[in-house]
C-alpha cells in the first residue's frame, strides 16, 4: 500500500531527546534504527534537553533543521505525555520530515519562513513499531523505528491515518508594531548564557535606534558581535538563529549576569 | 591462524566507557577503530557511566545490548584495574560480541533470556593490539583494536586462549517464592530519577495485589504508565529494560523524592 | 583553480568544540557537513571544552590526531575571537588537515614530534562558506564548511592566501637540563582528575631516583600504573597522551585531593 518515497542509501536520521546519556537509552534507540535501516546515518542534535522540556527541544530543532538536506529525518523524543492519549505523528515538510509526539515540539519549525507541512499522520500502523511497545519507552519502541522505516523509503501514509490541527505552543510572531515600546521574550538560553529573545531582524526598524531594557540594565543600540563592546559587557545583536536577537555578555553569561530565566521580559524601544 | 567470520562491509561497533567527554580519550579509541577498521559505524551507548562503576556500565550494556544486530561488537571501558593482572577478554554469544576487562562488567547480559555464551578469550596477542600498549589506557591501546579487527572479521581464536571462569558480580536472579515478602534492590537509578529493580514482570503473580515499600512509602499496585497517576505522584510498572519493575515519579524524580541510592531495598510483598 | 587533493568516498572529519550539547549548535554544523559532503564520517573529539578554553582545546586535539588517518580533517571551533579581526586558518601537515580559528589552539600539535607543516592558508574565499555568514557562529558558517570542502578534495590553496606566522601558545618544550631542581607546570585536568604535565618521559634520566613535589605532598618515584599505590594514594606515572608525565591517585582524583588547577607548579628533582 505505502508507494516508496525515494531511496537513499545512507539516508541522514537526527534525533533530539531529553534522554541524557548516563543510561543507554539513545544507544538502544539507535541501535534499533540500525536493525531496520542498516546504511542511515544517525545523527545527534541533542540528548540534553532539560527532563520534559518541550521549548527547549522546539528551540534545538528550530535552530538546526534548516542546515540539512530536505529529505533528513527529524526525530523528536521529549515526551512528557507518553503512555497518555497524546498522538504520536509524522510531519512531512518541504524541509524534512518530522517524528515524535504531538505535544507542540514541531511549533517554531512550523512558523519558520517558507517551510510548508506536506502531509501529516498519526503513528498507528503497529507493522512499523516494535513488536512489543512498552508504556514508557515509545522513542525505542515507536518513534525510532518510524523513523528508520521513513528513512528506507516508507510513505506516510503506510503509518496511519492523517492527522489534522496538530498540538502548537504559543510563540509570538514578531512585533505588533514598530515605533512603540513593546514586550518580547526569552525563548531560550544557551550553553553559553546567552539570551534568545521571540523578535528577529525584521522586527527592527532601525538598529541603531533601539534600546532593550531587562529590570534596571539597557542596551542603547544593535551591535555587530562580541568584539563591539568591552570584555564582561552587555550587547544585544542579530544572532545565528533564523536571525533572533540575542543578548549576550562578551566572554560572559547574561543569563547569570542579568539572573533571568526563560519567558522573562525584555522591554524593547524605538526612539524618534 | 584466524579464520574469518563474516565480512560486513560496515560493522556496527557500540562503546561504553566511563571517560566523559571532556578529554577526547573516546576520539583517540574512535580513531584507532576507524584505522584499523575504515567501514565500522560507532555508535554511543554511554561515556557518562561514573568513574569506575562497573554495575552502572552493566546496567547500560544490559538495557541496550538486545535492540542491535547479533553479529554487533560491543565494546565497554569501565576498567579500575588496568594495569593490573585482571584479564582482557571478547566474549562470542548469540546475541552480540562483547570486548572488555573481565571484572563483571557483561554480568547482567549473560543473564538475560535467550542468550548463550558460544566462545571467551583472553586478549593476549600483541598482532592485535597497537604497537606501544600504555599501562593506563587500555581502552584505546587493547580493547578499540580488538574490536576493530574483530569487526573486520578476525576470528576469536585468533586473539588468545579460551577464558573461563569469567567474573560475574552479584545480581539476583529473581524472587524466592511468590506469596510471601520479599526484598528487591535498585540496580540502576536513571537521568529521570527512576528506579530500576532486580525483579522483573514474572516475579510478580498479581499486579493489583502487589504492594511496594520505600521507607514509608507504600505503592498499592503495578500502574501501567505515567498517566495512570496524578502529577508528582510515586507508581510502579512494568519498565523497558527487560521487563524490569520500576519505581518513578510522574514528571518529577523518584530518586529525589525518596532519597535513595543504587543498592537499597525496595520490600515487595503480594496480598491474598 | 584549487586541484583535487584526493577522493575518499567516506572521509573523516573530527569536531572539537566548547559548544557543550544542549543547544543544538553542533548538530547545524553537522548538517553543513553533510550537505556539503555526504559521505563525511563526523567524529566527536570533545564539545565538552570549557566555554572559551583554547589551552583544554589545543590538549583535546593533541592527545587523539595521531590515532587517526592522515587525510582526517580535524576541525576545532573554540573562538573567543568569533567576529574579530583573528584570521580563520586552515593547515595541511603530515599528520592531518586542521581547521578553525588562529588563536594558539594547534599549538601543542605543531609541537608534537615528527609532525610537518606542509601548507597552511587563510580562509577567505566566500565560495567555500555559508552564503550568509553570521557574526557569531563561524563554527556553522565558516568551519564546518571548510572542513566538508577539504573532505571532498577542494586543495588548500583554493580557500584563500598562505598564512604565514601562525599564533602559538606558549608551551615550554622540555627540560632545561637534568639533575637539577626544576619546575613543571599542568597542562591538562582531566576527567578522572589525573594531572597532565608538560614535561616527558625523555625529560627524566632514571625514573627511580626521580621525585615530584606538590605542596607538602611528595611523589618519591615514578610507577608504572595505578595498581603499584595502595587504593587511593598518589603516584606519577608516564600517561597515555604522548608519554607526558601524570599524576593520579589510584581510583580517586588527585585534583581533589591537591587542590590544585591549571597552570600550578609541580617541582621536579633528581636525585643523585
Amino acid at each position: 500500500m505505502a508507494a516508496k518515497l525515494r531511496r537513499d542509501p545512507s539516508p541522514i536520521i537526527t534525533l533530539t531527546t531529553d534522554f541524557g546519556q548516563h543510561d543507554g537509552y539513545v544507544g538502544a534507540m539507535q541501535g534499533v534504527i540500525l536493525s531496520i535501516c542498516p546504511g542511515a546515518r544517525v545523527v545527534t542534535l541533542s540528548h540534553e534537553i532539560p527532563p520534559q522540556d518541550v521549548h527547549a527541544a522546539a528551540f534545538v530543532l528550530y535552530q538546526a533543521f534548516s542546515y540539512y538536506p530536505p529529505y533528513t529525518v527529524h526525530c523528536v523524543v521529549v515526551d512528557p505525555g507518553v503512555g497518555s492519549k497524546r498522538r504520536a505523528v509524522a510531519v512531512r515538510t518541504n524541509q524534512g520530515i518530522f517524528v515524535g509526539p504531538d505535544n507542540g515540539v514541531f511549533s517554531l519549525v512550523m512558523k519558520a519562513d517558507g517551510i510548508n507541512i506536506l502531509e501529516a499522520v498519526t503513528l498507528t500502523n503497529p507493522d512499523y513499531q516494535l513488536p512489543a511497545v512498552s508504556a514508557t519507552f515509545h522513542g525505542r519502541d515507536i518513534f525510532a523505528p518510524t523513523a528508520a522505516h521513513i528513512a528506507r523509503g516508507v510513505a506516510l501514509a503506510g503509518f496511519g491515518p492523517s492527522a489534522i490541527n496538530l498540538v502548537r505552543l504559543d510563540y509570538r510572531t514578531g512585533r505588533t508594531g514598530a515605533g512603540q515600546p513593546d514586550e518580547s521574550r526569552i525563548i531560550h538560553i544557551d550553553h553559553f548564557g546567552n539570551l534568545i529573545l521571540d523578535i528577529s531582524a525584521r522586527d527592527i526598524e532601525d538598529p541603531e535606534q533601539v534600546r532593550f531594557e531587562i529590570d534596571d540594565q539597557v542596551i542603547h543600540s544593535l551591535s555587530y558581535t562580541f568584539a563591539d563592546v568591552p570584555d564582561q559587557h552587555l550587547l544585544a545583536y542579530v544572532g545565528s538563529t533564523q536571525n533572533h536577537i540575542e543578548i549576550a555578555v562578551r566572554n560572559g553569561s547574561a543569563a547569570h549576569k542579568l539572573g533571568v530565566k526563560l519567558g522573562d521580559v525584555v522591554k524593547v524601544s524605538e526612539i524618534g
